[in-house]
């Protein structure tokens, strides 16, 4: 390894949290024809959005405002807080990371959840921090344990996502609030809600923006359908927002990101009609999984878990068969999560490829 | 300040390198006229960049290749090196973060030169590195200066900008050549490129892409025209670029700024347009400098550094009413190079404006 690296990097491994389906399809050479696997929107952005990011690209030759002021400004106004209160950063990913290096160093204790978000472990392992996995409770993150395990292991930091991300399930706003409630004092929760525009009314905890010990994160990714442009944001406290300024890439988010984000937000109208077309499609899927024997889990997210009824390895061959298919999805890292598999919702054109292919799949399975 | 902040990230400011136009804009509530302060190119990115921006506008939904395959095959083409000699990051900026992060530590020292890249100094201070500044010789960047202060200090990293920002100067190959030969066994060279497409013939080193002891970092910011994409790259031997895998955000680039990059680079016959439009744009903003008795310094740049013949606080004021009267431009931060303004290149248009505001300015900065 390069001699000029630090201990710690020489140690950490180069290694991608996860394997995009680009690389899948340049070992195979066969492009798949459904892809379900990273739990994008296959309904797509508000035209609206593809309008203004076609406007910004002929205006790219600028740098982006390294404020982010306007969309700061329409963030606030629509969470109705203060721009104070508003971090814009390049996706849930790197606020995740600037969280990690904000608050972690050597051996920091942190506390997440057996199976949960692996990019956020990468961070916390590229930043020194000591991971403590806590498993699920059946197949919802388990607070209580969190919480307990936070206080005994004395970490600064706890990650939960909420609605739950691989498993689709979630807890309603007063199960967080508790949590929040009973935080040790030395603790600062990071709440993901990457998922939080896609779930069920009662899902979005009452906490106030001023709150020391909770970060939420949001992102643009999901409701939004601008995964590709890497636009994610944190609502914390003036004074954690602030910190962000310390040791963020100012001018690192791009014009036309900020462009495509700030009208996607203006285009609550079409956030609806993707909220319509998901409780639809997790309908759709599940029939599909039932009608094949198999059991989906109750889903507040742009996906549908699906329990395959049998381990780890029966599910990573189901997987397999179906990318072998040309169909794309992922499924949990760890046991006993990984007797599922993890079908993000599609439109009913890549439903249809999915529909065709799971049996066929299930029967090469074995 | 947040308790949950390691005692680093505590003491660190939460400051900006560089305050956005933007910024400056909504102080006077009177938008700029002319954008000259950012080395922006105002000739814009080719048309072909643009295009495939709007075409992957339209496929946002999805994330972009985290391993940039693509964009990677065609820069080891172009400049003659295999993939594994490229990482890709979001603009110069954002690599020089993962570089400092990679390789310092608290009290690791690092040099650079006095007035030079205030991004990279960030960069340092937010991993705990400790600076020590080298004075330019004349207007340029001292390469030996930087090598003996290296050794005598034991810098692990030496920032050189070839061209040089702020001050536009240039050292020939065979300098930067003989300084790599030179380099102390425990340091690396970040030789910054940001401005190399623009710059003369004979500018760019020789220097074989496996020297473990040069990274060589590039952007398409500049010449490419694609500031509000965020995209660079560094060139530097295997190890080290694969060394970028341990700590990057490795779904940060977005779709469309890959595309977009690619899209430039395969349009060189847009570059070579711009390189020319680059030396017209020089020689027009000198004598328009001439005309006001200032003198320009010779540029290897897309901006032309002029010395307004008085101090720090002349060019301040020449700088200020510049802004009063609607024209972007920055300057050097430090004595003796604050004796200068930073002016852009523009298109004939926006030089018309600096060409009737100039006069105005100094005659109001007295």
């Amino acid at each position: 390894m390069s001699r000029f690296l630090t201990p710690h990097a020489a140690e950490l491994p180069s290694t991608v949290p996860f394997t995009g389906p680009e690389t899948l399809e340049r070992r195979t050479g066969v492009p798949f024809r459904a892809r379900l696997g990273a739990n994008e929107s296959l309904f797509g952005p508000s035209p609206q959005a593809i309008a203004a990011m076609e406007r910004a690209a002929r205006d790219v030759w600028m740098y982006g405002d390294p404020e982010n002021h306007d969309l700061k400004q329409a963030l606030a106004a629509h969470h109705g807080v203060t721009p104070g209160h508003i971090a814009v950063g390049p996706g849930i990913d790197g606020l995740l990371g600037l969280v990690c290096r904000l608050t972690l160093g050597p051996g920091t204790p942190v506390v997440t959840s057996l199976g949960a978000y692996p990019t956020f472990n990468f961070h916390v392992a590229g930043y020194g921090g000591v991971l403590t996995r806590v498993p699920y409770k059946g197949d919802h993150e388990d607070p209580d344990a969190l919480v307990s395990t936070a206080r005994s292991t004395g970490a600064r930091l706890i990650y939960l996502a909420n609605p739950d991300n691989p498993m689709g399930s979630h807890h309603p706003a007063s199960v967080i609030e508790g949590m929040v409630a009973t935080l040790p004092e030395q603790s600062l929760l990071i709440l993901d809600e990457a998922y939080a525009d896609l779930a069920p009314p009662g899902t979005v905890p009452a906490v106030p923006a001023d709150h020391p010990q909770v970060i939420r994160m949001r992102t643009f990714s999901k409701g939004y359908g601008l995964a590709g442009a890497r636009v994610g944001y944190a609502i914390t406290n003036p004074e954690l927002a602030l910190a962000f300024d310390k040791v963020r890439d100012h001018f690192g988010m791009g014009r036309i990101a900020q462009a495509g984000a700030l009208a996607a937000l203006q285009d609550q109208g079409w956030l609806r009609s993707v909220q319509d077309r998901t409780v639809a499609a997790r309908t759709r899927l599940s029939a599909i999984a039932l009608a094949n024997g198999l059991a989906p889990l109750p889903s507040a997210t742009n996906f549908v878990t699906v329990d395959c009824g049998r381990d780890g390895d029966h599910a990573r061959r189901v997987l397999a068969e179906l990318g072998r298919l040309g169909v794309f999805v992922r499924m949990p890292g760890v046991a006993p999560l990984d007797r599922c598999i993890r079908i993000s919702l599609g439109d009913d054109e890549t439903l249809d490829i999915l529909e065709e292919a799971l049996p066929l799949a299930l029967k090469a399975a074995g």
